[in-house]
């Protein structure tokens, strides 16, 4: 399989991508993936190509200011690159299905065992401290505030300037762990969602001075 | 006292600066040396007005890409305020000070004691979840990654885009707990440090897919 001049087809994608959602992501996702993939003795092939395929849409996506999914967009690259290959017709089905339906906030539910690990390990990668540095850094990105005690979360917007990170916790970080589906993924998912919980307790205590 | 005037002056410095040095910080701050400053019977006066004013000059370094220091600047515009507001001159002095040896990177080293409550209450924003937090939103801001496992910190240049995060936490954050001067501020210092250590460690192995 041409795994390595894939993973290079698919690293151009990213070129000039944001932190939040750079090249180094899909090299997490892929690394999670192959751990979760073993335990549940999934087709490996699909899982790699899928998971380095998973987010070339993304560019797309934020240039079209989020009015084409990029879940869908990269489904649609993936096929046309995996096609040049002359990989069997079916496993090229599989990735795209994988890459199609792993969006969060997406309305497509993944059916494939190998979906639901992408879905699992892509998840994972907005949880624990790497999740706490990415939110960070997105809210940097968009020059929102650290943490703002006087912000009302319930009554805000996506994105605000006003607070990001703290808010992006309440929505939808905390509600990750309930989202997997994979037995591994439940497993890492416990431990990573007791630390982001650890973490905003504290910055909470913190910002007020007593801690 | 004048203190919600000196305050609202204060704020005015902070119109549109970025979230990992806002006005926020300077309310933390603020918490941070009363906190301190009572454990330590500080004067509390020179210490909440030192604490309002200190980061008033980081515009002015920001804008001349660090040729002028903050903390200097900060004093010299510090002084010009206060004395509009008839406050005695010693204790004008005392704040002038505080506020000119409150820098990290600094030369001068703080003597009073309400000095050196400013330096640790200002350094402990540093640590801990809030240091965290600010240290990757910093890193979005700059345009930075999140964290890139094959950069080699040893040999690399302040905030490089390729890793700030945890270069800053290896160069400067793990530091901090050694640069306290009072002994509350060690006693903070000591709780926030383990949490640093214990985020960046967890943030290298969730980097490897092994956590």
């Amino acid at each position: 399989m041409d795994l390595e001049q894939i993973r290079k087809e698919a690293k151009k994608f990213f070129v000039n991508t944001k932190g939040s959602h750079d090249w180094e992501h899909t090299e997490r996702v892929y690394a999670l993936c192959l751990r979760i993939g073993k335990k549940e003795k999934a087709n490996l092939e699909v899982l790699k190509l899928s998971a380095l395929l998973h987010d070339i849409g993304r560019k797309e996506e934020t240039k079209s200011r989020g009015k084409v999914c990029h879940a869908e967009k990269g489904a649609v690259l993936a096929k046309s690159i995996l096609e040049k290959y002359e990989l069997d017709g079916e496993l090229i089905e599989q990735i795209v299905q994988c890459i199609s339906t792993h969006r969060f906030r997406g309305g497509k539910i993944p059916q494939l065992k190998e979906a639901k690990i992408l879905f699992d390990a892509d998840k994972l990668d907005s949880i624990g401290a790497i999740g706490v540095g990415r939110v960070f850094l997105f809210a940097g990105e968009i020059g929102a505030k650290l943490y703002n005690k006087d912000f009302n979360v319930e009554n805000s917007q996506l994105y605000s300037k006003e607070d990001t990170a703290y808010r992006e916790y309440m929505f939808k970080l905390r509600n990750i762990k309930r989202r997997m589906f994979t037995a591994e993924g439940k497993r890492i998912a416990k431990e990573r969602h007791q630390f982001i919980v650890t973490f905003f307790a504290r910055l909470k205590k913190e910002a007020k001075g007593i801690l």
